[in-house]
């Protein structure tokens, strides 16, 4: 099942996939996850946002449990951002078949559309549509860097984006979400597990700092009489890491545009954007206005004007105590539960209805790179452990 | 004259130059030229690489005194750079007339083709050609961003290009060449003086900085499992400015690029590229290795790999002290001598010829800029020490 998706959407020069949203590799996706619900017997069938759902059970019950992940990917993802929740929860299933439980609620599997938000620049536009959380009319508007639509982009690969929009009456049938996913981090490789519980994902979001000095020749200005942008862009990026560190948060500087970038002329305006998340919303404005405050000061004394604009931003998502303690209980009691830095489609559904997550060991922490891994029986301890959830929830 | 010239391919949205080699502007700019040369009696001849030359008597004579600059910019360049040389050296001759000097040498004023490199990556290549300092296969090679071949446009302009190459035969009939130009920086401000003359142009060049960290996800990677290439450049950035303060030199970080430069991504790649610029060779040396060795140091400390590579070094042009000293003593002996940090046709021509440099005071030292330039005072004043130049060498 593994092997089958691993050769799809993969770039022979880095390694790394390239399974963007409604492309020919998502489509081969899709067809695959098809013919993986078919070959179990399940009832596919695709919802009027382009999720898939793959069904053990009736299709039209209530109270139904729902598993799944995504499909797509990042530039140049690595190969279990989102595959691993989708295999997993296929192979829990194979793992209930085996042990001959028999279910009393329905349950699904899901392969929730466009979570990286790679083309169109938004995440999650599958589960933020159903969940009403993304308007038809903002979802029309969405263009990727070629100025393709997301419905024309639909479209182009057979799915028909007529019936864009929120699904109430789908969500109302569903009684429980378990996403399964591979952490983005070193927690349980630092404390030894292989399987967590997710507890919350933490505030986000991501800031503008436009750093304006005086464009001048690189070769004759004196260092006295320059306004270098560059030079409170680079405090500001020390000043950013320090706070995080000193707050238990990360921030991060990933991105920088600079006018000219002229090797011998002083930049006019160095643009860079900071990228801040913290366990609470205090922890995450205290570190925020600290590295603001510290660009302030730096920019007055290098005689630099600084903007700051904050360009997105999402709040805590604490995930449902009663059912994340269930998970607990289902799986011995002792998992640790650890909050996460990323979004995911189980945070944006978390609203609606009661949602929870199990981390897999990523024993590097690296994640959106080729060399994301887990081992295998990490692999299969996730399947367990999901097989276990799965049963317990609605096998009883 | 000035007002003429001053609308030639001038942007309307930024007020800056937009004259690159062998555009449009670039030809509206040599028509001027030529016009002014026939308005004036002069014989006007382009050379076989493109350069224009207005003669004051023999063209063919020899021991010639040539005198000029460029009328080409840096995009968005400012009005003085370039153009203050060619106009002031225009109104000398007219200031000899008015004398009623009789020049016993000719005397030619010059206007060098693409001098700032700005279109096809090579500054000063119409001097290099004619110094031998650039081949034919060299200059045939250069292309501009869409394509375009340095050939192609002379011909698009209208330009033979089929002779480029040395003009040795030429070079030797000039028995000295003064070039005037707005200085690009302060000192004459800080001195109070409206006219200085050069004493050299600082060694300079550009080394590329590759910081390589890995490339992981901004919100889930703990600080301290980061490979952070960003924050290597920032201190490097810093470094440079510190070293270079401490040798009184010039280092500057004004182009950079990161990949992938995501906002939620800590970067796999920072490139940034040092300009560095000092008095003399041991000064740069010294700066160069302090901030190659400050980088080196953050670089283990993040754990980023740090490739240094040298993309381009110019020596310290020194100017012929014979005919800086006579400069002085024509011009009353008490003007300051002063270096510059840029390159200029000049620096090209002094190895072949003895050349000097007038430059004319800039209060805010801005250059490359709309902000450059030069009082109305100030530039008569340059004139009348060209002029006194010009009559102390050829009209004895």
């Amino acid at each position: 099942m593994w092997r089958e998706l691993a050769t799809i959407g993969r770039s022979s020069s880095t390694g790394g996939y390239r399974r963007y949203a409604w492309t020919g590799a998502d489509t081969d996706c899709r067809a695959w996850f098809r013919e993986q619900a078919l070959a179990r017997g399940l009832a596919h069938e695709t919802d009027r946002n382009g999720n898939q759902w793959a069904w053990l059970g009736d299709p039209g019950g209530t109270d139904a449990v729902v598993t799944g992940s995504h499909l797509d990917s990042v530039p140049d993802g690595g190969a279990f951002d989102g595959p691993l929740g989708v295999v997993s929860a296929l192979a829990a299933l194979d793992e209930l078949r085996r042990r001959g439980a028999r279910p009393t609620r329905p349950i699904a599997v899901t392969n929730f559309a466009d979570e990286e938000g790679a083309r169109f620049g938004l995440a999650c536009v599958g589960s933020r549509l159903t969940a009403g959380r993304l308007t038809r009319e903002q979802a029309y508007a969405l263009r990727d860097a070629g100025g393709t639509t997301l419905p024309q982009a639909m479209e182009a690969a057979g799915q028909d984006p007529s019936a864009l929009g929120p699904d109430p009456e789908r969500l109302a049938r569903v009684g429980a979400f378990v996403e399964l996913h591979v952490e983005q981090g070193r927690a349980l490789d630092l404390s030894g597990d292989p399987v967590g519980i997710a507890s919350a994902i933490w505030p986000h979001g991501r800031w503008r700092y436009d750093f304006a000095g005086e464009a001048n020749h690189a070769g004759t200005t004196r260092l006295a009489d320059r306004r270098d942008p560059m030079l409170t862009y680079a405090e500001t990026v020390l000043a950013a890491r320090r706070e995080a560190r000193l707050a238990g948060a990360v921030a991060t500087f990933g991105k920088v545009a600079v006018e000219p970038n002229g090797v011998n002329a002083i930049p006019s305006l160095v643009r860079g954007w900071l990228d801040a998340r913290a366990a609470d919303q205090d922890g995450l404005d205290t570190v925020v206005a600290a590295i603001e405050r510290a660009a302030g000061e730096h920019a007055r004394r290098d005689g630099v004007d600084l903007t700051v604009v904050r360009e997105s931003f999402t709040p805590v998502v604490e995930f449902q105590h009663a059912l994340r303690d269930e998970l607990n209980r289902l799986l011995g009691g002792a998992l640790p539960v650890l909050g996460t830095g990323a979004g995911h489609d189980a945070g944006i559904l978390s609203a609606s209805v009661p949602t929870a997550m199990l981390f897999v060991r990523n024993p590097t922490g690296v994640s959106h790179s080729p060399a994301e891994s887990a081992a295998e029986d990490d692999c299969a301890a996730g399947v367990l452990a999901l097989a276990d959830v799965l049963e317990g929830l609605a096998c009883r």
